[in-house]
């Protein structure tokens, strides 16, 4: 498997994603969210850049809102970008439209590819499997503000090292060489090596920490949504 | 210190670059050449994007010809890209004009910076020295055809432990934390964790491992090139 990591979204090539396999990850925390919606039963969910276009969006659907600006949450939504909000009780059978300020530019990013995945630290191993009989696989990193971010590097690691331990011979760029011997160097201990940085900083200051937690928690989540033509994204079975 | 390492030179942002000291790294090799041509006499040398600018430079500044395309050297040019062509009876006292693919590129990007310094694993002692004083740092890393490359991000994490034995405060982004824990991981051995990346496998296809070990040898040289305000590259005193 051919494998490509793009550090940031604005370098995802066209030519390396037509007919490849996309995985976004923004593991602090879209991507997490998305997949603890889809486990917790939400029908589909839905990505948009803005605020306006996710409310029109929603009430042509009836559906659920949520995401941040900023980390916090969106007045008038239904729910702010903390995993655990994403209930069975609240999501189960409903559509989902989100709106965050890294997540969703990546996704827009992955478009030209031939299937998009949202990965995590929480799906590692399910987005592994769901992209296993992929030839070519293009890794989206989503980081903040068009800048990289060490923890989306590390959930590419795990997502990397899933992929080996499932016999997909790999064949790595550099940035997937660097995720994976920054993934294998952190020994499990993902909070160790990510609390000197911005983002798990500005999170442990708004009182996150308990969201931290949750999405730095590998391979608690089977779910991997998957995006449909109709640019839905739907649970799929691993 | 606040650090900014870009991973690609095409992440260089203008308000971060303005008023900033910026370091260049083309490990293999533009970047190094270059501090063995300072090392090595050479007055003064400057990078051009095309190979036609180059001719024209050169002829103008009665200079020497140096640089490659796609790890070639090019045709009548007096040197190519391995920096044990660039000895004292070559180069000492002449003008150099230099074009390769990747390290003008990146120079080309960090002008908006106040100072622009030239480093790689040869003078990263010696780099970190002459940016000591800077209150502000970016670390523009060349890469190879606007892609990330490892032994760039490597040289970076060479140059920051450099920084921080010198003394100094680093406030590092994730791109610098991500190079300093590579580097680190490696404990000195580069050539293990760089054998399987593309860049490493070409040149040493191409028959260049002595410039691979010529270009991962740490601190071998005090040269320092430094931009002047008309452009050209001279050797800095650390």
């Amino acid at each position: 498997m051919d494998v490509t990591v793009f550090a940031v979204p604005d370098l995802a090539m066209q030519d390396k994603l037509s007919g490849a396999t996309a995985i976004v990850i923004d593991a602090l925390r879209m991507t997490t969210v998305a997949a603890a919606a889809i486990a917790g039963g939400c029908a589909r969910l839905h990505a948009v850049a803005e605020i306006e276009e996710a409310f029109a969006l929603a009430s042509a659907h009836g559906a659920l809102l949520g995401g941040e600006r900023g980390a916090l949450p969106i007045p008038g939504f239904d729910f702010g970008n903390s995993p655990e909000e994403y209930t069975h009780a609240r999501v189960a059978r409903r559509a989902l439209v989100m709106t965050t300020t890294n997540g969703t530019r990546a996704i827009l990013k992955a478009q030209g590819a031939a299937r998009v995945l949202l990965g995590a630290f929480v799906n590692a191993r399910a987005v592994a499997k769901a992209a296993l009989d992929a030839d070519r696989l293009c890794i989206l990193l989503a980081g903040t503000n068009g800048a990289f971010t060490l923890e989306d590097a590390l959930a590419a690691g795990a997502i990397l090292r899933q992929l080996k331990s499932l016999g997909a011979a790999l064949s790595l760029d550099d940035m997937g060489i660097a995720a994976c011997t920054l993934y294998d160097g952190a020994q499990g201990d993902l909070h160790s090596l990510l609390s000197c940085t911005h983002h798990y900083q500005r999170l442990t200051s708004l009182g996150l920490k308990r969201d931290l937690r949750y999405c730095l928690t590998e391979d608690s989540l089977s779910a991997v949504p998957v995006q449909g033509a109709d640019g839905w994204f739907e649970g799929v079975k691993v």
